[in-house]
C-alpha cells in the first residue's frame, strides 16, 4: 500500500490537518507505522512500540474533540523516560521488560495535550555513551549520535514528526546535528524530570528532536504549560560568535560556523565576538567530573547489585566517578557555577550565541556516538540551546550549527533561531 | 520480655558495638522491633515494614564481616524513596501496594554500607502538607510535624537510631524540631535523588533525622561517598544571628534563639547580626510559587489520571501551581537565584548562621503539620541546615534552633553544630 506521506508532515501540520478534518489521526498514524515497518529493520530506532495500542488511541482521537494542541500527533519517547503502557528499558539488560507504574510527568503532559505515544526510542545505555543498535538514517555504517539515538533517527527518517530526548552533556544536539534535524535542549529544569532515570542530575534536561522549530517550540510549550506563541524577531539579532575549542572541530564544522556568520551578517545581523565566561576547556573538564560523579551516584543500585550487566564503558565511567574526591567534585561544581553566574554578563547586548554544534559529520562506525565537547559546557551552564541542520560535510552527511540563549529566555532563543534558520535554510 | 535498650543507642554506638562483638545486629534489631511492637499502635510512624526480612538481614550481618560503617545498623526510610524489597506508597492511595523495581541510590548506598532498612516511615501525601497518621511521640494529640513525620517520630521514640527524610521547604528540620531530635538537610544535590519521588525539584533534598550529630554526619558521609571524619572547631565560631521573620515566631522560639545567642557568646562565640541576602518575606513567597509550580508539574500523571485520589489540600496546591504563569515562575526562580548567589557575600567572616527553626512547639491537632516559614527560604538558597533540640516550649514539648552553613561546606556546618550543641546541651 502506497503511503500518503502524512508521516512527513510536521506535528503542527498534523494537528492542524486533523482539526480541520483534512485527514484523521488514524491515517497519520498508519503512515508512520508504514514507514516504521519499511525502515525499522535497518534503522533499529525503536526499543518498544505497540501498534495496536497506538491505533486504538488514534481512533479514540478521531472520535473525540481535541484535548489540546497535539491532538492525534504521534510522538516518540526516549527509553529512559517512564511510560505506564510501554516498557522502559533504558538501553540496559538490567531493565529488560521493565514496566513503570506511571507515566513520567512529561509524558503525562503530552498525552493530556492529545499526543499519541507511538513507542519508546532507543537510548544509549542509561543515556550514557554505550550505543544501542540504531544506525544513521542516511548511511547505516555511521552512528546516528547518542544518547538520544533512536529519537534522532526516527524523526530524521519521518517515522514520527518529533520525539523526546534528554541531554546531560550533548545527547540531544549532537544526534540532531548528525541526523540533520532540529535538536532543542530547553533551559535546565524547564521541563519537569519526574519519571526520568537520572544520569547526572546537575545537568539532565528533557528536550525535543523535531524537523521544525515550530514543533520543538510547541512541544516544549505543552511540557511547560506555557502558551503556544510563535515568535520571530522584529529586527536582525546581535549574534555572539563563539570560537571556543575550534581546534577540536573538523573542517566542515569550522566552515559551517564561518559561513553562517558571514551570510547572517550579509542579511543584517550584527556579529560580535562572544567572550566565554571562564575557561572553556577547564569548564569542559569540570563538566566531565560532575557527570562521572553523579552518574556513579545515580547508578548505585545497579552497580551494587548487577555490575555484570553494566557495559565495560559505563563501568569505567562509574569507577572514575567513585574515585573523584568530594572536594574535587565540589570544586568542579563551584567552577561551573561561577561561569553560570557570569553568563548574563557575557551576553551583554548579544541576543544569541552561534557556536559549533558537533565536531563534524557523524563519524563512521557504530561503536562510538561522538564527542560531547561542543555541547557539554553549554549544558552545564543551564542555557537553552538549539541545533539547526544548516550545512553538509565532505561525505554529504548533515552538519548543524548550535545557537545558545540566556537561561529562562527560551522564547527569545526560539525567535532568533527562526530568524536565522529562515535565512540560512537547510543544508 | 524486657528490652536491653539497644534501640536507644546511636547508629555509631551500634556499629561500634557490633564490630567489637559486644552485641549482635540481631539483638539490636530485636530491641528496635520490640519498641515498635509496643509503641507503633499509638505512634503510627511506619507505612510498611517486614520484621522477618529485617531479621534475616540482621542474621546475615552477624555471619559476615562488616561491609561498611553502618554494618548491622537498622534505619528507617521515608516512604517517598524507592525500595525494591518494601512497598513505596508515598502517603497516597494512588500508590497502595506499589513496589518499585529498584532501590533509590541513597538506599543502595546505605545497604552497601551494611545498614538494615527496617521499614518505610510515614510521609505526608507526596511529601507535601496533607498529614499521614503519625502522632507526636511525646503527646499524641499534637502533630509530629511533616512531611517526614514517621521518620521524626520513629527516631525520637527510639524505634530506630536514624531515618532518611526529605526537605523541599521544611520537611526535615521542622519535624525534627517538634520531636526533639537532630534534623540535617545537606547542601542541595549533595545526596543523589535517583529513586526519589520529586516534589519540587529545585529544592528537594534528601537528608537525615537522628538523635546525634555524629549519626547524621556518618549517614550523609555514606550517602555521598565522603570519608567519615568527626570534626569539631579549634576555636569558638563567629555566629551570624538571623532575626528575619521573627514576628512569625512564638515566644518559645524567640526565647530559644536569644538564649542560645547569649549562652554561646558567654562561652566565647562571636555573635554578629546576619544580613540576609534579599528580602526574606519576598524570598519566602517566591519559594512557595516555585514549590507549587513544580509540585503541579511533578504530579502531572496523578493529576490527569487519578485526581479523585489526591487530597483536597494538594489539589489546591496543584491548581495554584498550574495557574502561575511561566514568566512569574521564571521571576521567582531569578529572585531566588539572586539571593543564592549573594549568600557567600552575606556570610563574609561568619562561620555559621543561627536562626529560628520552627514557629514554636509542635501545634496541637493532627490535621496541620506546621508552617515551613523559617525553613523554606534557606532550603531555597541550597544551604546546608541542621536543627538542634536545645530548648523546650510552654507545654514542655521540644523547641529547636536552626544552624545554616555555606553551600558545599557541610563539614564546617557539622563542626560548628558540634561545638554549639556540646555547649547548649539538649533542651
Amino acid at each position: 500500500m502506497a503511503s500518503d506521506g502524512l508521516n512527513r508532515l510536521s506535528a503542527c501540520e498534523i494537528a492542524h490537518g486533523i482539526a480541520a478534518g483534512k485527514f484523521t489521526a488514524e491515517a497519520v498514524l498508519r503512515d508512520c507505522l508504514a514507514r516504521i515497518a519499511a525502515r525499522e529493520p535497518l534503522l533499529k530506532a525503536w526499543a518498544a512500540y505497540d501498534f495496536d495500542l497506538a491505533l486504538s488511541q488514534a481512533r479514540i482521537c478521531d472520535r473525540t474533540t481535541a484535548k489540546g494542541p497535539l491532538h492525534g500527533v504521534p510522538l516518540g519517547v526516549k527509553d529512559v523516560i517512564d511510560t505506564a503502557d510501554l516498557p522502559t528499558q533504558m538501553g540496559s539488560p538490567i531493565y529488560d521488560g521493565h514496566r513503570p507504574a506511571r507515566d513520567a510527568s512529561c509524558v503525562a503532559r503530552l498525552r493530556a495535550a492529545g499526543a499519541i505515544i507511538l513507542g519508546k526510542t532507543v537510548t544509549c545505555e542509561f543515556a550514557g555513551a554505550t550505543p544501542g543498535a540504531t544506525v544513521h538514517p542516511h548511511n547505516a555504517t555511521h552512528t546516528p549520535g547518542g544518547s538520544s539515538s533512536g529519537s534522532a533517527a526516527a524523526v530524521a527518517d519521518a517515522m514520527v514528526p518529533a520525539a523526546l530526548g534528554t541531554q546531560t552533556r550533548g545527547s540531544i544536539l549532537r544526534p540532531a546535528s548528525y541526523c540533520g534535524i532540529i535538536g532543542y535542549k530547553p533551559s535546565y529544569a524547564l521541563v519537569p524530570r519526574d519519571g526520568l532515570k537520572l544520569a547526572a542530575e546537575s545537568f539532565d534536561t528533557i528536550g525535543v528532536l523535531a524537523r521544525s522549530i515550530d514543533d520543538a517550540d510547541l512541544i516544549v510549550a505543552v511540557l511547560t504549560g506555557r502558551d503556544v506563541m510563535t515568535r520571530t524577531l522584529d529586527s536582525p539579532p546581535v549574534i555572539g560568535l563563539c570560537r571556543e575549542g575550534m581546534d577540536h572541530a573538523q573542517i566542515e564544522t569550522v566552515q559551517a560556523i564561518e559561513d553562517a556568520a558571514r551570510r547572517l551578517e550579509a542579511q543584517g545581523a550584527k556579529i560580535r565576538p562572544f567572550d566565554f565566561p571562564g575557561n572553556f576547556e577547564e569548564l569542559t573538564a569540570a563538566t566531565k567530573t560532575i557527570n562521572d560523579v553523579e552518574r556513579a551516584r545515580a547508578m548505585a543500585w545497579e552497580w551494587n547489585t548487577k555490575p555484570d550487566l553494566i557495559s565495560e564503558r559505563l563501568r569505567k565511567t562509574i569507577a572514575h566517578g567513585l574515585a573523584v574526591t568530594p572536594s574535587s567534585y565540589a570544586d568542579a561544581l563551584r567552577l561551573v557555577e561561577t561561569s553560570r553566574n557570569a553568563l548574563p554578563i557575557a551576553f551583554g547586548a548579544i541576543g544569541v550565541v552561534l557556536a559549533p554544534c558537533a565536531n563534524g559529520e557523524a563519524p563512521s562506525g557504530l561503536d562510538y556516538t561522538g564527542d560531547p565537547f561542543f555541547q557539554g559546557a553549554w549544558t552545564a551552564l543551564h542555557a537553552p540551546a538549539i541545533s539547526l541542520p544548516t550545512h553538509r560535510g565532505p561525505t554529504g552527511l548533515p552538519v548543524g550549527i548550535q545557537l545558545v540563549g540566556r537561561r529562562h529566555a527560551d522564547e527569545a532563543l526560539l525567535a532568533a533561531a527562526r530568524w536565522i534558520f529562515s535565512r540560512l535554510g537547510s543544508g
